[in-house]
């Protein structure tokens, strides 16, 4: 079986400007990045403002496993899929961190032979914008702490600063640090944070802006900390959003790229599925609609927590109301719901689908809550018995679930007729309004439970001493018409990992609050959510090289 | 008078696709970034090999002073003029680095009508190569903390790490810090410090690399630290030089951009001109050489450092030989040179002119060491009389030295043909031989002396206890036939920044040595050397912003 980067390799990309040209594009509304990766213009979208829009067609899947669901490779899968049916679709994924790429092998871009390409590039530097969200992130860093050492006019509190600095590395060491030591020629001593890139809020801000004006806007309003008297600190009072902005203008520009079978696919953007809500750009799902019959999209992990904000926060923002739901699984994960251990996935074990595929249920009626029809995909691995499949499918058939089997790793859009046949049916079905889980009027409080109860099952949620008194603290600012952002375990329904399948009789532990008022949410945290992953015993870094022939190999 | 920014705006840039057209280079040599941007490819100079090599024109100054010598925009200008007198000539400048843009105004792109285009990408991210030295850096420090936490099997020495970390940004804070803390899933707590980028080991191997195979010798070679028993550790140690590799492998091409003019200019690497040799990349101006008849590049500060340390180490390593130099030098400076305060330097004043001449008498004596062939430069401002004017000139007709009046920055390549004319007759003259100040054989303590002794005109060096125990402990590692890398201050020929002209008399004070053994050099430091800029009381940053008509301004 030959490796993703193996086929990338052998792939015979298209000139990035055939694509464009495809697309009817002319020259003012892109830049090319090498031969095979563009950055659209920023006034493309309101160029296109007239054109009518494709639909958008969600990905998402039951609570992710150590097995692997393939999400990103059915994406992919879909869209070249629905080429080959002759609708003119468009992928639209989120930008990899290159953090966890040196961390844990394995990419971000699809695979097998649905893949997003050049797949070293875009899980490298790729055109930047990660890099360009750092520096915007750390300027602010810099402006703060230079703010503070050179007299401090706004009276901010060193010990209540929350704006944490990034790299776009996995570096447990800059978990908890403290800055400004070493007298008074090197700034005032506090204790400090490093998060990794995608968890800044500059990436979610960049993320939900609509336009550049947009996204100084969000910008201006970023809190940074509180004063000794506890005052919110802005952006817009360290007057900084218009050097963000300028470090930030050619980010927020989509990137566009290609599939393994030259399908366009723009990639951009990528924040955090936890503290943030782990989508690709507004921007970026705008723009391929309106270049396209079909956007086939994703969001982070399972439907509790990506579909549920790419809903209620993505689409709120955006006015953006997907068509048709495809909801990913696997055997081999719904046997993990099951309880059956990862060693143990390649022997037969019907029963333990039966009881696993409760998982894939509790995210089927949180779709329906948000009346949108939808479509199981059997994502097939080569140890699935037909025994196992055929339950499968019996089961979807008694629940009237729309299901289909996809092979798109090993057959690329070939391997996903069915699937893409059976979403345009949905899609072009009898329209659907997109009814959210909350009302933006409800109190915070009420949203978090409406969460708690509709999406993950739980009785009810059980708020901290911290997390009460921050209710009434946000609210009092003015910040409780803002929709909540669920920092959740993505492995299980409640907030304990190991609970996978469908728990019952649980409560959601609230711990904290953090306000993200640039990006227009509030997120509420579950548990001990880490920003900074770490390195792993031995880090994939270590296998990468450059050959004597200049080629790079060890990547995935 | 127009701006910087304004003048920049307002020049027809040609495709980049046409400047390379016209260098003759082919598809396969280059790839765009943005329509006014490219990188060469990797193996354009391996290619080139049987082209003759054009002549390389290094321009330096006088020991640089707050009234402003205008180097780059001389180096941008004679490139202009050259191009006017029929020589096809490029320009081979350094890449700015951002931190200083977000702290003080001004670019480091030239000015005026001597600019390098589009100055504002090429201040800002430009095509990433900084961000990618910064990862690479980040990436080795995330690598040697790991292996400290996950058991530590090579022994390194918490407190022996001699591996910054980097961020390309001006903040004080981060110059002297704790990492590690909170406890066993934080790592190990210990003293670290942030440099900016420019600073970073990596820079320096990346400007010095032959290629690809070279960037990744050099950086297996680099020492991060010592162990318990004061063993050096490497990155081959770490087995980090594949992955190292792999992520500066698009910033090892050189960028190809255009002037006000449309002549060509490579703007490639960065390193700090203190402690490290503040060169462009060894790449850029072979490249460069191959491609044009001539090739106008600039060293850092004063030819007491950046000409000396392009001499002895850049030539040396990369087999440059430079044709001719020129000296830059502004009515103003000598000025300043000559006692003369900032507020003051518009009264006509022959006296101090006659005074600070002397710092450039040093300069020029410094250049015929080598034994090189130059032409004094004199970067004319409005406030100059004609009176200070004809002094210069006489002085210069009594000492027999080759002068130019210039006008590169109001009257772009025109402002230059003096200059260029007479540079050609120096450059096509009799062919000379570089004579460097010192062997490689000698031990580090004899090169450390005759730069000061030839170079700064010091009686002699006085070494701390710390760097005679380095200069014994360096030797016996066999490190002792490297050259020498002198980290002094650039405003004066002496240790002093406030010995202004032609200091006599005095010795050099020799505090620490540094082992840069992947750049292949070894830095001396001279007095404390600030490796992360601190941001100003009026950040740079705050002036800058993005109009409603998405326009950048208050960048320049």
């Amino acid at each position: 079986m030959k490796s993703d980067i193996e086929i990338a390799q052998e792939t015979t990309l298209k000139p990035i400007h055939d694509i464009v040209t495809d697309l009817g594009l002319s020259e003012e509304d892109w830049e090319p990045y090498g031969r095979t990766k563009a950055k659209l213009s920023t006034g493309l979208l309101e160029k296109l403002e007239e054109q009518p829009d494709g639909k958008v067609v969600l990905v998402t899947s039951i609570n992710p496993t150590p097995a692997g669901e393939g999400k990103s490779t059915v994406t992919v899968g879909l869209g070249q899929a629905l080429n080959k049916l002759e609708k003119k679709a468009i992928i639209a994924l989120r930008e990899p961190s290159l953090g966890p790429v040196m961390g844990l092998k394995g990419g971000a871009a699809g695979g097998g032979y649905a893949q997003v390409l050049p797949m070293e590039d875009i899980n490298l530097h790729f055109t930047g914008d990660l890099h360009a969200i750092t520096t915007a992130n750390n300027a602010l860093s810099a402006l703060i702490d230079n703010h503070i050492h050179r007299g401090n006019n706004l009276q901010i509190d060193p010990r209540r600063v929350e704006w944490n600095r990034v790299l776009d590395m996995n570096d447990r060491a800059l978990r908890q640090v403290v800055v400004g030591l070493g007298g008074p020629t090197k700034g005032v001593p506090r204790e400090d944070a490093f998060s990794i890139t995608v968890a800044s809020e500059i990436m979610a801000v960049l993320c939900l802006a609509k336009d550049l004006q947009d996204l100084k806007r969000r910008l201006k309003k970023i809190v940074i900390g509180y004063t000794y008297e506890e005052k919110p600190v802005t952006v817009e009072d360290l007057d900084a959003e218009g050097a963000l902005t300028v470090l930030l203008k050619d980010a927020l520009k989509p990137n566009l790229v290609q599939t393994t079978e030259n399908t366009p696919a723009i990639i951009h953007g990528g924040p955090f599925a936890n503290i943030a809500h782990g989508c690709n750009s507004i921007i970026a799902t705008k723009t391929a609609a309106k270049l396209g019959d079909y956007v086939v999209t994703e969001a982070g992990f399972g439907a509790d927590l990506g579909a549920e904000k790419f809903l209620n926060i993505k689409s709120r923002a955006g006015g953006i109301q997907p068509s048709a739901v495809v909801i990913v699984a696997t055997i081999r994960a719904l046997k993990m719901h099951g309880g059956v251990g990862k060693s143990e996935l390649t022997t037969e074990n019907v029963e333990a689908i039966a009881s696993g595929v409760e998982n894939l249920k509790k995210h089927i009626e949180t779709i329906e809550s948000f009346g949108l029809p939808y479509v199981v995909a059997i994502n097939k691995f080569p140890t699935d018995t037909q025994k196992e499949i055929d339950f499968l499918k019996e089961w979807c058939s008694t629940n009237k679930v729309e299901v289909a089997l996809t092979d798109v790793w090993k057959n690329g859009g070939a391997g996903g007729i069915d699937l893409a046949e059976k979403v345009i049916k949905k899609a072009e079905g009898p329209a659907t309004n997109l009814e959210y889980t909350y009302d933006l009027q409800d109190p915070l409080e009420e949203k978090i439970r409406s969460v708690a109860q509709t999406i993950y099952g739980a009785d009810d949620i059980v708020l901290s001493t911290k997390a009460r008194s921050q209710l009434v603290f946000f609210e009092k600012l003015g910040w409780g018409k803002l929709p909540v952002c669920m920092a959740k375990t993505q492995y299980a329904l409640s907030n304990d990992p190991s609970q996978v399948g469908r728990p019952t009789g649980f409560t959601i532990d609230i711990r904290e609050l953090r306000a993200s008022v640039g990006a227009e949410f509030i997120v509420v945290l579950t548990g001990d959510v880490m920003t900074m992953p770490g390195l792993p015993q031995h880090p994939a870094a270590l296998n990468m090289d450059v050959t004597e022939d200049d080629k790079i190999v060890g990547l995935f």
